[in-house]
């Protein structure tokens, strides 16, 4: 079996992916998309930059939008458990010799920026600004209603390097494909929060972001989404979807914001607390894996990502190698 | 505007669209769909026949299934409201020139078996056998929990002489799709039982059936069907779906059952009993008509139809002409 | 059996129930609840009335508040179906030696003033004012995106003299409840648009109005309506209910406005065009008529009710006669 | 404020709550209502005993039934994360001097018999049979379609001890009820698994269970049980609901088994995870944190709970001190 054996002891604790940054051309534009449209809330702006949290998220943001040049995926966030975790990451990171910074982050304490072995930009902290809940605030709610970030799904050069990687940081596989015929990993799916995933890997030019998932309560609020995005100009941004993940079990989405940035709309997944939970394979030749009900994915889907931030995934395809050896 | 103006004393009193017979090749193959799958009731069965109800309907059936060497719609049903609208009926259509028939059927009344201005096999009762309520037994609730039958969709090689036609007979347009250019229907939607249709008709080769759809409550049931077919054996059945018309608001799915015949589950149209309630009019060119959120059907969804029993739609196609003159 | 045979050929044709004027004493916090709440449309306001429709009507409107001195329900409205049955109606009600009078109505066409046996105040027009489609603008759609008006529920001192009067003009009787010591009729629900009813009457202190009911898809939006409520000040304004009940079938919600007029939230019943549809009996004696799930109604349920203007229910039941016999 | 602060590295690693015995005096009729009502799924059977699963679950069982002379709850399961934490959860209760003792145990490995400060019987394991994925298996998902237990509430005399306890073992606090007069605890929920909770004690005749919940997704899953329940039977067994909780934000039901056992169906609470989740108090004289939309709890609900096997609540009252104290 290609998926590595959960690591029980990882070397140091993450509670759950947190937050993304973009880098985004319009920020008037992004904010019609993000709050008038799927209904997240402003919990900082200014001229440069506009942060959001969804409805039942206390920490101060989910999403932060960045004004540039160009499209791009900044940096992905995690939350770690206690404050000595936050040194053992950089001792890990520092050891696999990967970049190591201390960072200073708005509305965060202290914070470790580092990148993953094919260069994918991470940021780990401990505490961010707590915000008053609102989730009981029902005036609030509004567009598709996303109740807390889900997690982040990942193009990568080498699906099998990429889970070795995270699998040693504690991130437990849920379900993967395998290509029968050369045993390698196809896409695999991992998580810490206790859902079926807090990141996802696939294969594909990578490093890219694939997209950003958050996370709704029922199917009615996807086909709400739908409705308003096709009755206010934004029917060219509905990539793919609805429907039924055969991988995950998930009803889903797939958006696109106005600089490309995809985002799914995700609920019905399952609870992946327990430790023992076997992962579930998938065969490459199933197309139901991807889609339950039989429906293809369109074309972007499988080429179109957002590029992070000074990694050029060209590169990193003909050297056919991950940057580092894990 | 193309479309005629409604006919507010029409000839004669046309209910509702009442019940579809199809000719099947495997009545257990066909069981399996509609009563296993579909969660429909069975009324009657014998080794030639199966009858069926949905789960709000007191009349005996809205589905009659016969055993036959082919696949093939024998009957479209209609109930009148009362019994001298059977005769005034009869007295319409042998003014027609069209063939007029008083015929035995099980479970009904007195029958009048006639055909529309393309051939199209039409029945007509006032009384059918009138069976207990069953839809608080929710024990019997299985399946999609359809509700009740809801329209029947023919494709017709004349969309505006197919509406001429049934306008005269009371049924009112609800919407339509002209083409700009030519100024001629390419579909249109009529009504007699205050929904958005009980016939609705569209361009291709006719006539022969597009399909039969089912009324159910929510979206939720029509993804629960989807999840059931998808893991039962039944994903190639899937053929479009699910989706929201822009064309009656519904939303949608469509599937094929094991003889290739067409049927929809729908929910969320709207009411249309005033009189004067205003046809919406849709622009071919608008690809929103038919999917409200920009996927497009699949080709079999424009080709692929049900042929009446005795109706062959090339030679129709071919005089290009109704075979009776409106 | 009390109910009476259903009169297949009325007097005059009326399509459905139309809209209700209410007198409210405070029209800022009359649009609080209806439009801020309840996300009905405003069609027209001055500082004197406020018009509103439901998400998928067209015609101008459902419900008009008028400032008042103290609260209470002005006329019920009924759209009929041609130009000539204002005249049949008008003479329908003029042999019973009940008040016949053609007023002007702001919004609407030729409209007739009259009563019904009881004294209920009630308006027939075939015109009112169209106003383009909205039901699929989902910008607009807010609260518990009500779609349509459905039906007039009213306390009666003499249900079957009620239920001869309405069924005398067409309406038919779907379910009922009968006294089976008495063989009295408790209450009966009645329709004309193929519901379980437009108009329904309740044993009690009559006449007056118990509540007015709007149409919404699913169980759903009621379940969002009341945690918006219960978060904006509204919670004391939340009566009875979610609940289904056995009659009708319908998962329902009663909630008051600030003048204390009862509205209802309703949604699940079932088609009834049929003619030959068999009214449903239920025994006064069986509680899950009212709520099939068990819980019984709050004693204010059963007597709180608007007075209709200039109608003194005290006297008519001091009389313990019909105003004017059937 | 009463509660305590968690603690972040507990003395064992609890995963989450796992499983519930129930002593039943009837079999089959536990059998209609928890496999052909609640759609539980049969995981063994014979004469004596019932073991059934959730549709998520992987584990051998969530619920076992074994016949009784008596209805009583027998004891309470806990997962723990590995083998270590077995022997650690020993040392820890003994030094409390609670009882300890290695038990064999069905479908389990090696299990850890012990009681909480108050005497309630709990069982430690690692290890349970895990049976392969019916999640994706639609054809099976029946009647409520629970997809996991969620958590047990418990009448405790004592909730501050209580709370201490449990805190003490790592459950962290997400949301409690304070008498602000005398600064005691009323009720508190707390968790493990990442949900509200996996325990939540309120103030009664304790130590006695007051329910067990099972999660669905959706508020329609508990919509369409009540249906069933109320026309199948069951009726008189529909005890509170549908609500929702303004503590914990669940949409929920409560009925009760044939033996009285309470069970709740529960949705739409929040996640967790974040180990500086602040807890949210709620005042003992708001009358929504217990229904946010107003309406009250029977008084059943705060009197009837099940007797643990061989604890007497009534001489734990009596010495208004907890057995032991912690």
């Amino acid at each position: 079996m290609p998926v590595p054996a959960p690591v029980l002891y990882p070397p140091f604790n993450i509670v759950r992916l947190s937050h993304v940054e973009f880098g985004v051309t319009d920020l008037a534009a992004s904010r019609a998309f993000y709050v008038d449209t799927l209904g997240l809330q402003v919990t900082y702006e200014d001229d440069e930059s506009l942060y959001m949290r969804a409805m039942e998220e206390r920490g101060h943001h989910c999403i932060a939008l960045r004004k540039a040049d160009k499209p791009e995926a900044r940096v992905l966030g995690f939350k770690l458990y206690d404050t000595p975790d936050l040194d053992k990451a950089a001792a890990f990171f520092a050891a696999k010799g990967l970049p190591v910074e201390w960072v200073e982050r708005p509305f965060m304490g202290r914070t470790l920026r580092t990148c993953d072995n094919f260069g994918i930009p991470l940021e780990f902290y401990v505490q961010m600004d707590r915000l008053p809940p609102i989730h009981q605030q029902y005036k609030l709610y509004n567009g598709v209603k996303a109740l807390r970030i889900d997690h982040f799904n990942m193009f990568t050069s080498d699906v099998d390097a990429s889970v070795a990687f995270y699998n040693e940081i504690g991130f437990r596989t849920t379900e993967y494909t395998e290509d029968e015929d050369s045993q390698k990993l196809w896409a695999a799916w991992m998580h810490r929060k206790g859902g079926v995933h807090d990141v996802a890997f696939t294969n594909g030019l990578g490093p890219r972001l694939h997209h950003t998932a958050f996370w709704v309560p029922t199917p009615l609020n996807i086909i709400e989404l739908l409705d308003l995005m096709a009755t206010t100009g934004y029917v060219a941004n509905i990539e793919r979807g609805p429907g039924r993940h055969g991988i995950s079990n998930a009803f889903f989405l797939y958006i696109l914001d106005p600089d490309g940035h995809r985002i799914e709309i995700y609920c019905s997944d399952y609870q992946t607390v327990d430790p023992d939970l076997e992962p579930i394979k998938w065969d490459l030749k199933d197309p139901q894996r991807q889609t339950l009900w039989g429906a293809p994915a369109p074309r972007s889907w499988f080429e179109h990502g957002s590029l992070f931030a000074g990694v050029d995934p060209v590169a990193s395809a003909m050297t056919a190698q991950p940057i580092i050896a894990p």
